[in-house]
């Protein structure tokens, strides 16, 4: 244990002045406020072409960045606080990675699809589109929750978002694919990815943790707090990258629609599968989210309230199942051990969203979407695709995310494996103990014992 | 116990799935995108009135509607896990019935005032007033919360949203009432709907689970996540549907300005209540968030700032009176045994809210008012209506609200009452565990009482 | 205890009142809507000007406003919810104080730089002022939490509200400094006006409340929820007031890039000044949220993400650092008992903020700035300031902020010295019982005992 903690002392302080530090300095050399938050381009361009304040993109998507914005920091932070002993962490190393990834994330997808002139261009998009990328690394770090240190985490978040934007390209930029929300690639991505670490990092001796590895009451209410904000705001993440006016509006629509499906398939499912009929929180707190998964590629198309529902309602049944039924077996016979169930939340709802995208996007015609299909599906709307090659192109694109999530997932994890990361045993995973000063419970605990005490002593002298 | 739970296994999930398949198909027949949530017609509008993305309602709407959202799921939902061992049901439940109501609630107000060719429009005005709706089903849920079973409550909320439906249709359309807040619609309607159920599912043996009918010190903090939410947000909720432009900056102003005062009369009456002077958690949480009910029907009017917080200051003095002195009575002598106190937060302040609001609309005059007066009273501007007609609609509506939701409350709590929901017994009300698998507690008391029980024999020992 | 009790039953019943009935009055003679709110001016406005109610200051506004007031309410509540036993204190006096201070500072802010004709014209505007000077009343309660009667912090609320008003006049009307996120006049106003006010309340005897003086795990996790929260949407703290446009956008912008850095230097020094290597829940909190602060005067100037991020991480080494080895000192030395360590998070990062401030102004070109030099720097674009004297106008800025603090702290400190105010004795600060009526612990307490009693009973008799 002493070894454990200096290394952490020596490692974590390291890892992050120099990736912070590599940040800065490609910042400085890289990075230029885009013409609506820079103050002379601006106002050039409210002079020129006589715009107004109002058109400044700012307005239209600052709202649905900051909802995106709770949903990483607060839904996937305190999603992942149910562990009984490992909510310091949770919330904590979950505020770590991200507050990295979405620095990191500017970069990489700068690089890829943001340089004009040698520079990235930054504004409210480009946060959205960090925020979305390190939504994806927060997905990789439910499946290996408890098992890793920090250090560990950002160096996985390093590379997972890299590959992240690659992948990115390759869909939105290369093949044409539509993913508004990520179905493809932020929740399959995320999800494949983080299952193929986790299979790597199999810890055949975790059950010397098992004891750690559950959740107590009030640690289930916290969770619940990640639940709701991730439900309630996952219409503004599935628009929040959409274009203006009816896809905005028509994507929250959709998505609204599908997690309130999806809420009364889970609760329905949970109580069903249960030999008692009572429910199970794990399910409530992850399976009744999975509605918003679904619709993340489909959300902005003409998938109408009915369809959406359809979607939601299939996303809640798949989601639970898989808790009962698909986690065991996925760690007893694939040796993944996937803590917080991203395959039930993220991989297999995932799927489903690519598959209805594929679907819907074959379905499109100009009568159903007018003029308004320059906006969901420009490739069609210029002819240079049929519907069915949009199709066709979506499919393909859930092809090469599973393949990138797999082969990405796999090096990453052996990267991951080098024993140089303080990476914590197998008898004291899920434990906030080993990385954090522990409050004074002891004194609390004492003052207990001797109430406790006086209480036992009572009977014995009498 | 054991014959409890397995009906319960049969009865949630086929209630779950049926509403959900009848929503479903009643979508697929009823509900279009509206104008601005279409492609082709958002497009047509677009290129026809030369609109720009701008003007769609989105923009208007969409902020305020996250707010009331997260009133609803977070605020309703966390402010009843006050209860020591009702967290997960609370906060769960409250979900559950909330996703299955905005569903409907879509529909039962789409057909009384949304249908076009035949068709519900729905847009992001359809989805605040869903949720309006649902927040008085919640209202109803805060007075039977603990003694009844989630298909009672799904069995509820369907006919209370129905009731709900007809009678925001008599004040709004027939008679001519405003409530854009819905001191009487939602908060009036809620409140009296929810306590004659009470009423009719009255136990008098409830005190056998009167020990788990109370806060500990952590499930108190849990709630006031609740309380603190619905206070800060209360402004949107007001001012979500009210007309563009100075109606929703004024409603938020008002609405301010009344909680702000509300929360310094509720401190000051906790403390003068209690024999000791110290203030009572129930207060904080409930009585000082009334200010925004109070303001439900008059904060889109020319309340004034000063107004608003003369309004406030009674509302908490009202509500926090109630909690100390007329909850017992009710109990006692009506049998109206009202879990989360929704009498004093959201019955007596939405009175107060109705006749405030008939009030401010007897006093408006053109000076006042000036053009504005088209978007507040139409039916005054329009000289069809004196301000005095005005003020007698509003009372004509608080006394309608009133009878609809007695004669309500009384059909549905006696529908409610079918033994065939799984209602709990009066021994377990107020109690998780009938409903949910509960988290390993066993295992940390075990793990304790080792502790304790070692640190006990010490001084035995010795 | 006795007397104690019954004296506060007297003082905060009418102080509440008594300051109520003040704002009512006032609010009555003084204040109206502005031409925003106002349902006869905006019209006047709108048919006049040819306006849409777009353009009604509401839409810019609200959202930021609504995120300011999150961060009011449950940032700054929850921030302090970390005690073990003041959780009911900590968050509901933060609600009281902040409801009575939003209200007088409208009165106090609107008499320095709002009155027209006679009278203060309310509008979203004012809402958000309001709530910044509420900010800084709260920085300063961090300072003395648990020390301090409700009936104390109404006190000093309502006097510091007053000389923050006369600070900011100062600075912005007079000095013409810029300030928009307020690293002058609400930081480091209010946490040096806190600190001299903890120093002048010094307690010798405070080791008696000592084992009450630390937090617990829940706690922690509950303070988590105000950091994150007050992390997620500082960009909106200080964009909230900028001109609209790039201004708002930009300020968003370098905040969130602040906060990135400034959370990685926070978890570095953490690890690193731990003899251990573990990390701090104290640090987490407080220190990763200091680049917020840092970047509140330069945010909305052309500091770019690198001079952001620059920034953010030296406020993160700074705080972190000020916890470790400043906070004894202060406390041992200067006899400061700073209970929250605002100091650390407000008072040091604020400085910093401030000489960023003036560095930045100094470095203002019209290259850089064109003419979006207006918005920024009005007097250089005017031609009435080289960007020197800007610079040298925040720097005595800074220093009149810290001679109102100071000096102010002082007197007021002295007026909260008077022993008519109920202020808890030395043995149970930091403790809820004295101001609450306690839920009913002692019945699980109790039942746990029976437990435990079993349990230790056992092998007692085998």
């Amino acid at each position: 244990m002493a070894s454990y903690k200096s290394s952490l002392r020596i490692t974590l302080p390291i890892t992050c002045v120099i990736f912070e530090t590599i940040l800065i300095i490609l910042f400085a050399m890289l990075v230029e406020y885009d013409q609506e938050t820079d103050a002379n381009l601006w106002h050039q361009k409210l002079r020129n072409h006589s715009e107004t304040n109002y058109n400044n993109d700012f307005y239209y998507r600052y709202p649905s960045f900051q909802d995106v914005h709770v949903m990483i920091f607060i839904g996937f932070g305190f999603l992942m606080t149910f562990l009984q002993r490992y909510g310091f962490s949770s919330v904590a190393f979950n505020f770590l990675i991200a507050a990295f990834s979405l620095q990191w994330a500017t970069l990489m997808q700068g690089f890829l699809h943001g340089m004009q002139h040698g520079k990235i261009h930054v504004g409210v998009e480009s946060m959205i589109n960090a925020d979305f990328c390190t939504g994806s690394v927060l997905i990789s770090f439910g499946a290996v929750l408890g098992k890793t240190s920090p250090v560990q985490l950002l160096v996985m978040a390093m590379f997972e978002v890299t590959l992240f934007a690659v992948n990115e390209f390759l869909l939105l930029s290369i093949l044409g694919a539509k993913d508004a929300g990520g179905s493809m690639t932020i929740h399959t991505f995320g999800a494949y990815f983080g299952l193929v670490v986790a299979r790597v990092l199999y810890r055949p001796q975790l059950e010397k943790s098992k004891h750690k590895n559950s959740s107590v009451y009030h640690s289930d209410l916290f969770a619940m707090i990640g639940t709701i904000f991730l439900w309630m705001f996952w219409p503004s993440f599935n628009s929040a990258v959409t274009a203006h006016g009816d896809d905005q509006h028509r994507t929250v629509m959709n998505t609204y629609y599908s997690l309130a499906a999806c809420t009364l398939s889970t609760f329905a499912m949970s109580s069903l599968v249960n030999r008692g009929g009572k429910l199970d929180m794990v399910h409530i707190q992850n399976a009744a989210i999975a509605g918003g998964v679904a619709v993340g590629t489909a959300g902005e198309m003409m998938l109408t309230p009915f369809g959406s529902m359809v979607v939601g309602f299939l996303a809640g049944i798949i989601s639970t199942l898989g808790y009962k039924f698909l986690s065991p077996v996925l760690e007893k016979k694939l040796r993944i051990q996937d803590t917080c169930g991203v395959h039930n939340l993220h991989g297999m709802p995932g799927i489903l969203g690519a598959v209805v995208g594929a679907v819907t996007a074959c379905l499109a015609t100009s009568d159903v979407y007018g003029e308004g299909m320059e906006d969901v599906f420009p490739e069609i709307y210029n002819g240079k695709f049929l519907a069915s090659t949009q199709a066709t192109r979506q499919a393909i694109g859930l092809a090469v995310t599973l393949g990138m999530a797999l082969f990405g997932g796999i090096i990453v994890g052996f990267i991951m494996k080098l024993p140089i990361y303080s990476s914590p045993p197998d008898t004291i995973c899920f434990e906030d103990s080993i990385y954090w000063e522990m409050p004074g419970e002891e004194g609390s605990q004492e003052e207990l014992a001797t109430v406790m005490a006086e209480e036992v002593q009572k009977p014995l002298n009498s």
